[in-house]
């Protein structure tokens, strides 16, 4: 192949690889935003939000299509093929990251008009954890780094722990005045939406460690 | 290329279809059966599900490792290299399900030793409605039948509505009572795992108008 082609070849998995990091980036901020339409009681934030998804639908399609390209054209093998066909799985990770964070804003619009329960301090505590995940699995994916990534499913329990504790007060809350569960019941699915959001965080890194390692350890570390 | 060469690849993409619905009704009994669980109070059962989720990620990278080899050996272009990483996504999405099996055959055990809350109606015929959307939306699939998968899309809405009754109907139970609110949490955690597993179903049945159509439709249809 002539030399021009390969630093071509170079050029495109380097693109492919900041295209899913700016994809990361803005499901990330989209996570960020609904926390704080919630905390803030923000409706027009939690509307931006919920607008957004669909520029992060677009940016799937385009890796899709960018990865499709690559595969039939550059006829990649050995651990290009199997990075690119990562990352087509991936992005759809990172596709419903950003679900999630409409699913959030979605229940902060419903929540806004509501006197609120009480301060939040563990759900936004929970997107960060969760966001930070998101972040530390691409960085592990695109540095091919199985130690990065296996951190990040070793996180996944703080975020269940969270998750919990969060259901526990809540269901003080509601056992001991039924007029808050409406209330309480968003709130718990909010925590569970976090919860999912770590979990494809969990999903991107264990297929990293099988990139990098091989096929054993997949599904075994969570 | 020679004639029986042709011939085993197209052995090789059956075998990969073959594959898909195997795992598929696989995903499809574990539902069902982490219903009965519930219904039945059936902790044994519910034991089996959780059991068998190892069997579905062995799947799921059984399926990945011959998606790669048929990548990298057979190098497909055009529709085959569309359907063959269409069938890397869609087994992430099957395992997913299989996950979602696991949730609820967990509350499942949970819920065993109470006193049932009510007569489970809604949630069995959500289970029934999801299924049925894995079933079709995989037959679309390896028929690259887009109307099919059209007609999957348009069923996400029963779930919905069913979960949003099931929703309602509790609602009203804890307020009346919160003894039953532990009990009537979980079973709306119940209802939200059979909506994720409608919401995977339909993730399939879009990539597959997508892979049969082209580009433009997809994320549009639910």
């Amino acid at each position: 192949m002539a030399e021009h082609l390969v630093a071509s070849y170079d050029a495109e998995l380097k693109d492919l690889k900041q295209r899913i990091l700016t994809m990361g980036g803005m499901v990330e901020q989209m996570i960020s935003d609904a926390i704080k339409s919630l905390v803030e009681r923000d409706s027009e934030l939690a509307a931006q939000v919920i607008a957004r998804d669909h520029e992060v639908n677009g940016l799937e399609m385009a890796i899709d299509d960018k990865c499709l390209e690559l595969l039939a054209l550059r006829q990649p093998a050995g651990k290009d093929l199997r990075f690119i066909t990562l990352a087509l799985k991936i992005v759809t990770d990172l596709e419903r990251i950003g679900d999630q964070a409409v699913n959030i804003a979605q229940r902060a619009l419903e929540l806004a008009p509501e006197p609120p329960l009480k301060p939040y301090v563990d759900l936004p505590r929970m997107a960060t954890r969760a966001q930070d995940m998101v972040r530390e699995s691409l960085d592990a994916f695109v540095a091919r780094d199985s130690a990065r990534a296996r951190a990040v499913c070793a996180r996944d329990s703080e975020v269940d722990a969270l998750k919990e504790q969060v259901f526990r007060e809540l269901l003080t809350y509601m056992m001991a005045d039924p007029t808050t569960i409406p209330r309480a019941i968003r709130l718990i699915l909010i925590s569970r939406f976090l919860e999912r959001v770590a979990d494809h965080a969990t999903n991107i890194a264990e297929m990293v460690v099988y990139l990098v390692e091989g096929r054993m350890v997949r599904h075994t570390l969570a």
